[in-house]
């Protein structure tokens, strides 16, 4: 069975050494002391560990049950439902006036790391309830604030999200989905959505739907889509719960993991719902707290790839076969650990230095999402948006082939269920797909973000990389490993941002064609980006006198790895993209 | 439901117009006209699809069942596999005196990846009969070869192979299992075996075990192993079965994939057991047949890619979704089909131009594997033994990469198990473990495989692509597209075989954490190899006035992706493999 242990030290470390958010403005960051955060990570690590990790196994082998419209989850998840709402955990970077605790949205990203890793399928409950109620904050009325929020805050209810329908996923101007004005203010919404996440459970009094739909009457496509409420059972004006809503799941889905959650079609039958924001405004809607749940995607795909880091690192010290080549290493025992073979090291060195850096990168990216809420910093969120779908995209696909690489370390037992290592890799696989698939990011990338604003957010990051490597060079040793290997990453990235300048405007698919692989480009330069800060803090605690020598020697052999053996990534796919669109457009589809 | 056609058209072009087969020497291929290959082909192809494919699903969702002993199969399996003995595929390149049709190896191999890529699970009880049959026929004495041999051939009886015990896999000198010789020249086997596929099953009448043991008071470790036959059943002087042999299965193991083979584990209580080959010989008697059998599973990594290429193709010509940004391509629809988005294409290049060039690999490897076998060609069996890790390793490596962009095509529906892209993902990840995981395979390939016989292959294997490109040069468009980029693959290839030379003497581990790297560069090149023969064809047929024009062109286009987009990666593994050991090394495993 798969343990998991919560990397608190390495939060701490990114938090206060790399990150040094109590050095921050950002209102709320005062607060962030170590001793606090320490205190925080510490809780959400022991019920990560010992409440939510033994329920992992137990939702994938049980699934979710459905039975005449009722979805029962499994064994145990309500249980431990009730612990998360009295430990407060659903509430704690959510306002205070709705029951919430105000903290900083970095330190719920760290939090939620460590609930993601240690059981997605559940923890996924929660996430979507935090995406419906920061929704309803920030497009509601104060009505429906005071209805839904403190309830939400609370998980007493839940939510969820209502986009895809059958015939339409990225493409949502297709929906069909009909919301009917009534003389009330209200609206009859009718049609079906299809993998609603939780969207039917038997975790909480009432579920609040959050449904795109079409006002008739209304625009053509993706301009006529509006964003509604709508609860399970109608919410009496004294907040107590009335009759059922025309809302039913009509199945759960079979899916290749996160069994736990009840992934299900959503029938609408003349529910009534609530505008929430502007007519024919819902895309905006929802895109208001995009960013947000992608960083929270994107962190799903560091999470897998940690715990199953993990569990692969314990084997290969445990498991023995075969002799080191160098020097019998445990003469005692029959046969040596496998730790001791290069490639097995060469996949742990992968995998560990990749969900370091990631964590990193993420941690990162929250304090840009907590300088644009709480500061207004135009250009922290401009930047946040930039990187957002390479958080999403880069960091689900390559925290997949982690998990793919860890399972490989069990040989043969990785296959079989178990031990727990296959379901890190089905688990993992959704984190591609869902919140716009990753070939969705890319192209969001590539097509929008470069250029936004006139480019000035791109040109802002180059120029972050270009002063941080400027400010920070100088130590022999670190320009080496560190700063020459950014700096040549960070050129190739601009040669290819260059190659979409001077192609894209006569055909557009020369920038298309290679925006998967300026997305992943980009994913590296902002994990060298990170490991040198990492290494750069790593340095100062050494020179310091810091008495953890291993910890921060550690941190720069894993940092020289990924520079030496990850970042060179970016030449093969600069490459790529030089071909431009020719090669990837050449057939006809007939002739595929 | 995922469909499969059998892509006999590419295989006829492979066997006629690239390898030409019936202009070899090597005995039996003159039998090889393009009108009989062309009706064996167009029959497998067939019953692949009409009856092997419809059973994908049904495996995989029910799944075995074990009940007091007996292994159940999926429903169908059983019927389906009297068709398979009746059509007599089960012995097509088996000898004809005990049944089989004689045909070369590689004609089995083109039928096998119909097999494979309609039914994986299902084929693999046959597969595993081949594997055990071949053992018997090159190890057997006259005696046991005709015991075994008839009913095995026509797969009345299953064959098994048991390597595996619980705390041993790869490093099978490990092994506990006993075998303890009785008077009258039997053996007494006792041990317990894991993960053996098709160990118990209710499809035919008597299961051939083939298990590795160790002779009590023989040496020590791997040089004390030998290999051994037990039936299931104790099988008469007439040929009729006796009684149960001492063999029982315990249990069968939940999987990630491939649920409709059974693996088990295997109990041997003194089951009586006969001597296959010599004493203490076990290890080699089981490697005669390694080149075969894992050329068989980097089939498997090339099968399951085609089939989830097939889908995701139909798919992205079928789903209409978003707008082509170069101008609408379905003026009448709400949208146009994803196969107009450029991401969408790069991976259904990347899909189709890994596929096509496999299948080529393969099928060269399978004439070599035939010349060393028909016609005693001493090169062929080192250029084949070389490439086999490759084969293995690589195939399947990427194989299940591409099931993985497969399956992505289909966003969400691609992760809900309805649709089959689910499946195809998770029985292509076994290949990357079983027959000696991919790591074992590197290490083969870089620890065992370069320095064989001096390094005579190796340097056979440049020495082969230097001709090849100066022979075939003068074109300039084949020159420009094929033979620059196989040329500096192959640089960058045997750069890094220098490395190795250069620094493993000092330190082993300079080239062990580079022999992931060095596997997957050799694959791009004989895959860029592979791709430039295909081009030559491919031009040849279009010159001589060819009617097909577009199958050709596709060609011809399907290879310039290959070679522009894929084949750079080989400067990313040179720079890898350059850093040498020192970042795979640095830590001391208490600090991973």
């Amino acid at each position: 069975m798969p343990s998991y242990t919560a990397p608190t030290k390495d939060m701490q470390f990114l938090l206060h050494d790399v990150l040094n958010v109590t050095g921050s403005q950002t209102p709320g960051y005062d607060e962030l002391e170590a001793e606090f955060t320490g205190a925080v990570l510490e809780e959400a690590g022991k019920i990560s560990s010992e409440v939510l990790t033994p329920l992992n196994a137990v939702g994938d082998s049980e699934g979710c049950r459905f039975e005449n419209g009722v979805v029962y989850t499994p064994t145990g998840f309500k249980d431990a439902f009730e612990q998360m709402k009295e430990g407060g955990w659903t509430g704690l970077d959510m306002p205070e006036e709705y029951g919430g605790q105000n903290m900083p949205y970095v330190l719920g990203t760290a939090v939620g790391e460590m609930f993601s890793a240690s059981n997605q399928a559940f923890t996924m409950y929660q996430g979507l309830t935090h995406g419906a109620a920061s929704a309803i904050l920030a497009h509601g009325s104060e009505q429906q604030k005071n209805t839904y929020l403190p309830k939400m805050v609370a998980c007493e209810w839940t939510g969820t999200m209502n986009l895809t329908e059958p015939h339409c996923g990225t493409d949502l101007g297709l929906m069909r989905t009909k919301a009917e004005p009534q003389d009330d203010g209200s609206y009859k919404i009718t049609g079906q959505k299809i993998f609603i996440s939780a969207g039917e459970h038997d975790m909480a009094d009432n579920i609040i739907h959050l449904v795109l739909a079409k006002i008739t009457g209304g625009p053509e496509g993706i301009k006529g889509v509006s964003l509604f409420i709508v609860p399970k059972f109608h919410v009496n004006g004294d907040g107590s719960l009335g009759a059922r809503n025309g809302v039913a799941c009509g199945k759960i889905e079979e899916k290749m993991g996160i069994h736990g959650n009840s992934t299900c079609v959503m029938n609408y039958d003349g529910a009534t719902g609530y505008l929430l924001g502007e007519e024919h405004k819902g895309m905006r809607a929802m895109f208001t707290m995009m960013n947000e749940a992608r960083l929270g995607v994107g962190m799903q795909g560091l999470a897998q790839a940690e715990v199953a880091y993990q569990n692969a690192l314990e084997y290969a010290k445990d498991r023995l076969q075969g002799r080191d080549v160098t020097g019998v290493k445990n003469p005692d025992g029959p046969a040596d650990p496998l730790i001791v073979h290069p490639d097995i090291r060469r996949s742990l060195m992968e995998q560990k230095s990749f969900a370091e850096g990631a964590r990193a990168f993420i941690l990162w990216g929250a304090t840009l999402i907590d300088a644009a809420h709480r500061a207004g910093d135009k250009d922290a969120d401009g930047l946040v948006s930039l990187v957002t779908p390479v958080i999403k995209g880069f960091l689900t696909d390559i925290g997949y082939d982690m998990t793919v690489k860890a399972q490989q370390v069990y040989g043969g037992h990785g296959y079989i269920e178990e031990w727990g290592m296959s379901q890190f890799t089905r688990d993992a696989r959704i984190a591609m797909i869902y919140e716009g698939a990753n070939g969705v990011q890319a192209l969001d990338l590539v097509g929008r973000k470069l250029a936004q604003d006139g480019g000035k957010h791109v040109m802002a990051f180059f120029e972050l990389i270009k002063s941080f490597i400027k400010e920070n060079s100088g130590d022999e040793a670190i320009d080496r490993d560190f700063m020459e290997p950014l700096k040549n990453a960070s050129k190739d990235l601009q040669a290819a941002g260059m190659y979409f300048m001077a192609n894209g405007m006569k055909n557009p698919n020369n920038a298309l064609a290679g925006s998967n692989d300026f997305m992943h480009m980009f994913g590296h330069v902002c994990l060298g980006y990170m490991w040198a800060r990492i290494a750069l803090a790593a340095k100062a605690a050494l020179d310091g006198g810091a008495s953890d020598v291993a910890f921060y020697e550690t941190k720069l052999a894993t940092g020289r790895y990924y520079m030496a053996r990850q970042l060179p990534m970016t030449t093969t796919h600069l490459a790529r993209i030089e071909t431009g669109a020719e090669p990837v457009m050449a057939l006809d589809a007939a002739n595929f």
